[in-house]
C-alpha cells in the first residue's frame, strides 16, 4: 500500500471538492498504517451541555477513512461508504478539537475496510470507534 | 409503550432543546411501532453529484430513533447514543427530502434498540438502513 | 426480484452443501419480501441459564440471509458474508426454537444487504435483530 | 483496570462454566490492553472450500472479548453481549488455528466495549475484524 497522496495533497483535494466542510477538518499526517485528521470544533457541532454530536464524531471518521483510502488509491472522488459501525464510549471534553486515529485494515479491488478511534485532542482514552467499509469504483 | 409525546410535542421540543438544527428537522407522525420524521434537504446536506452526505442520513436516523424514545419515555434530553450501525444501499434522488421510518425494537430500562429505513421522499426502496442503541440515564 | 428457488429447493442445497449444520436449520418459508427459517435448538446451543448461545444466533441469521438471497441468485454457494451487525435485545425462551424472519433491503449485481428478526418459536418480541451484507461472486 | 484474572484462571473458569466449547478455545496471554486467544480449527468449524465459517469466527471474537472483561472484573458469568459489529475481510488460511488479538477500549459500570482482530495463526493481516459491547450486571 504505497503512499500516493500526503497530508496536503489530501487537504487541497478536500478543499477544491468538498468546500461545504473542508475548512472544519484537516488531515494531519498520513502514516504506515493509516492518517490521523483532526475536526476543529466549532458552535455548530455542539449538543446540549457542551458536547460534541454524534453526527460530527460520524462525520470526522467518515472523512478520515476516506482520506485514508485516497491516501493510497489517488483523488477518486466517486468512493463511498457502504457500512458503517460506531460506539460512542466517553463525552468528548468540551473545548477541544477532536482527532481521528484511523487504520486501513484492507484495500481490495472493490472494497476497503478501516477503523477509526477518535479523541478529545490531548485526551488519551478515545472517545469514539467507528469501522466503516467503503466501495471503490472500478477504473475506467 | 404508551405515547406520551406526539408529533407536535416532539417538534417542540426539538425547537427549545436542539435550536441548531431544528429547523432541518420534523417529527411527522408517532405510531404504534414507532415514528416517522423528515430532513429537509438543503445545500449543505449535499454532496458533490448531487447526493445527501452520510452524515446527513445518520443525524437524521439519530434524531428519529431519539424521538422514537421520546415519545414513550418522555422528554429526557439526556439519553445518549451508544452504538450505531449504518447500510448505504442507494444514492438518494436529488432534490428530495429525506423520510425516516423508525421502529422501536426494545426499550429497556437503561437500552433502548430502535431501527430506522431512510427513504427520498415518495421513493419506495430504502436509500439506507441504520440501527442504533441508546442509553437512558437512571430517572433521578 | 423473481424467486428462483423454494423453500424446498433451499432446503435439498443445504442437505448437499452444509452437510454439517443442514440437519439443524431449515427455510420455512420464501416470500415476496424475503424468507422465514428455523433453529431446532439443542443442548449444543444452550449456554449457562438455558439460553441460546450468541454464536447460535448469528448462525441462524447468517443462514437465512444467505438462503434469501439465494432464493433470487440461484444457488451460488460462494456468496460470502462481508459484514454484520447485531443487537442482542432479550434472552430467548427455554426449549423453543428460533425463528428468523429476515427481509432483503438490496440486492445488486456486486453487493446484497438483508436485516432479519430472530424470535423464539411463539414469540411477539424480537430476541435479536441482525442486519447483513453479502458479496456476491461475479457470474463466470 | 488491574488484571484480577490470569490466562490460567480464564481457562479453569471457561472449562467449568461452558464446558461444551472450553476444549476448542484457549486463552493464550493477558496482556495490559486486552488478551489473546485461540481457536484449535478442526472440522466442525470448516465450510465448503476449507474456510473457517463465520458463526466460528464470531464465536471466537466473542469469547475473547468476554474474557478480557472478566480478567478485569472477576468471574461474573453474566455479562451478556448486547451488540456486535463484524467485518470479514480475507478467507482464513486453510488447517491454520484462528488467533483473537482483542482491545479493551472501555469499561464502564454498566456497558463494556471492546475488539478483536482475528488473524490465522502465523498470518500478517486480519482476517476479520470484530467490536462487541457487554452489559455487566449490577453487583449484588
Amino acid at each position: 500500500m504505497d503512499i500516493v497522496m500526503n497530508a496536503d495533497a489530501l487537504n487541497r483535494f478536500l478543499d477544491s471538492e468538498f468546500p461545504q466542510v473542508a475548512a472544519e477538518y484537516r488531515v494531519e499526517q498520513v502514516n504506515e498504517t493509516g492518517l490521523v485528521a483532526r475536526l476543529a470544533v466549532g458552535e455548530a457541532h455542539l449538543r446540549p451541555g457542551g458536547t460534541v454530536s454524534g453526527p460530527s464524531i460520524f462525520a470526522l471518521a467518515d472523512l478520515a477513512i476516506y482520506c485514508a483510502i485516497l491516501a493510497r488509491i489517488g483523488p477518486v472522488a466517486l468512493a463511498v461508504t457502504t457500512n458503517a459501525s460506531i460506539d460512542f464510549m466517553r463525552k468528548p471534553e468540551a473545548g477541544r478539537d477532536l482527532i481521528a486515529d484511523c487504520r486501513l485494515l484492507k484495500l481490495g479491488r472493490v472494497l476497503a475496510v478501516a477503523e477509526a478511534l477518535i479523541y478529545s485532542a490531548g485526551g488519551a482514552e478515545p472517545v469514539a470507534r467507528c469501522s466503516m467499509t467503503y466501495s471503490i469504483p472500478p477504473k475506467s
